[in-house]
């Protein structure tokens, strides 16, 4: 990670005159499916046991946010809410029996906590919390079942504004369980860290823990969005052959390059199914392909894109239709799938060494490269519509 | 492996007189879908490059041969064939290039083979050999795209009668591509070892190579025939703690006792959803589930028995239905699910330890408990009818 250093921080180290109050902070609040999101003053409640108060200093969007504020799980949907969960910043005030964190710590959110106690976080098969992994159907706070954000309109009336993904970071203040807040090592730019709490870690851990790719193998990714290209990464990290990126988007394809993609298929380009397409330029299938489309149709190809017998397919998609799994049962006995949530790392536990590696150059890999645009926290409207068209990989939001 | 001692072959070895001949064999030849099986004197030809002829001496039914006897899926509707995958026998001689192998040997046909050169048998990863996998699909012998079986009907008429599942083991004599012959190591009965060229291995290995099943752990079996039991084996040898065997019949649990099951379920005793049962019952979800029914609802509902997180699903059973698997895709980012054939055995290089060390007594399996019936061949439809009526565990023919 050259040439960057750390954001000074210091003066968002506020913890010691507003530790324990309500604080008035900016957020985007989304009022309805798909309407634009409005900048709100909202009031921020101090954090309960096991919360942290942070203040948000960086934010980007992930498709996971898109797919929330339009609305395409109706189950989903409760408004007015508070999206976002790629982020870093700083504690400002920690709740009781928060122990190893304090005001003044740099820190990431992550969508999928670790308490650390439960068999869930005892176990070495899973990342997934008992407590506090990702819920997508949860809007409130574990602890209590309230809200933290409360927005007061022109005449006193005093809304609850919902929560999302255990973090809510479009918003300068947020309150998260500290399950979900990891410390960032000295150091580590926080603009970049941002990065590191959702999508590429999702793609790097897809890469390196769920399907372990070897030097030498074969990997497809049929999606290159900033979660496809960090599974490129990682790939290409493991010393991969081939990496294959599939796109219906060209201009993913010069993106890709840097990252490591060695071939490219353009699925507008062939009438053929596109496994037959892959399976043929690899002479019998990929070892491992991952879905990154969230598309169900795309995810079957993914499938049969593999090889017979060993292959290995990695959902990362997020499939909000309701429908079953275009697969055949039979079907299961010559190919694996499995599904990936934050690419198998325990956040807390894991995610620090991560984040270690990058900053000490062990880990070469290319943050900046995922950086598309930069802009302010009040063009949010302008981020979401440049993610929604295909145009921005990461669009990095300074608060 | 106690109070066994090997059968006396040696009367079984007439190479010397047969080898490079055609030989007339009774074998149970079915006719059409459903048909009762009509024990036929067959014409079966000699074996050719890498192909071995075999006296079959031990022969069983497994649920596949149910299945195909029914004619379930209309796409593998071939007849005259001859059914049949379990069994035990001699060689009786061998084809060109057969170096392995030779008349007089002791052996068990294996209806998924390994060639031992092919990239899936060079890979740790897989036992889905590229040329001598199980394939439903196919009648005829490899090499060539013939049959080696031949009914001469009373006005001359010469017809093909078709291969099984690479075996074809209702006959006295058969032949197979040598890649699926597992000799069997001196002093093993092959009244037992029968059981172990399918079923027995299948079960044992789903719990020992596929879900790797830990001392302690919790296990739940859906389907109690000699597969299901043969989990309930391997999970008592590996230490489970809980082995919960789900059946209809009820009579399947005086059985299931014997083979370790620790809990018992019968799924008309409730009215609620099965997996519920199992949730509450083991405070959270078993670790591994087993699917052995070959119904894709009891597959559902094993699927969403195991813990979330970690749970994982192995499919044993056989679907012969074009549905689709009655998952949904968000599922799989809270339990895997994942299939084996043959136990992921590889069968030459992995079943020969296997049977040495259920000789010796290493691995103390009560193959015995297996076998519910012994009948003569010629008794063929009454075994058959054992199994339909779910009144046989394994009914052992003997030719």
């Amino acid at each position: 990670m050259t040439g960057f250093t750390a954001e000074n921080t210091n003066g968002f180290h506020a913890g010691e005159k507003t530790a324990g109050e309500v604080i008035k902070s900016k957020a985007a609040v989304v009022w309805g499916p798909g309407e634009a999101f409005k900048i709100e003053e909202i009031e921020v409640e101090p954090p309960q046991r096991l919360e942290v108060r942070l203040r948000i200093l960086f934010t980007s969007i992930c498709h996971t946010d898109l797919n929330a504020w339009q609305g395409e799980n109706k189950q989903q949907q409760i408004f007015p809410r508070v999206l976002g969960h790629e982020a870093a910043g700083v504690v400002e005030s920690v709740g009781e029996a928060v122990e190893e964190l304090k005001p003044g710590d740099r820190v990431v959110p992550v969508f999928t906590g670790e308490c650390g106690y439960c068999a869930a976080c005892q176990s070495e098969k899973t990342n997934i919390c008992d407590g506090y992994a990702v819920d997508p159907m949860r809007s409130v706070m574990r602890a209590d079942g309230r809200v933290r954000f409360f927005w007061v309109g022109p005449d006193g009336e005093r809304r609850p504004v919902y929560h999302f993904l255990n973090t809510s970071t479009f918003s300068e203040y947020t309150v998260i369980d500290s399950a979900c807040v990891v410390k960032v090592p000295a150091g580590a730019p926080l603009s970049r860290m941002c990065l590191l709490s959702c999508g590429i870690s999702t793609g790097l851990g897809a890469a390196w823990n769920t399907a372990n790719v070897e030097e030498g193998s074969k990997v497809a990714i049929f999606g290159l969005g900033a979660v496809g290209l960090a599974v490129a990464e990682g790939a290409r990290l493991r010393g991969a052959a081939n990496i294959i990126g599939v796109d219906i988007n060209p201009k993913k394809f010069l993106k890709g390059r840097e990252m490591g993609i060695t071939d490219f298929i353009n699925p507008t380009d062939y009438t053929k199914p596109l496994h037959e397409v892959v399976r043929e330029l690899t002479k019998g299938g990929v070892d491992y392909s991952f879905e990154c489309s969230g598309n169900l149709e795309v995810l079957r190809e993914a499938f049969l894109s593999t090889h017979l017998g060993w292959g290995l397919t990695v959902v990362l998609g997020v499939h909000p239709s309701p429908k079953l799994l275009p697969l055949h049962p039979m079907e299961l006995f010559e190919r694996k799938i499995v599904a990936a949530v934050f690419g198998d790392f325990k956040a807390k536990s894991q995610l620090p060494e991560l984040i270690s590696k990058c900053i000490s150059g062990e880990i070469k890999i290319n943050l900046d490269g995922f950086i598309s645009h930069e802009l302010p926290f009040s063009e949010i409207n302008q981020a979401f519509q440049l993610l929604s068209e295909g145009k921005a990989l990461r669009c990095l939001l300074k608060l």
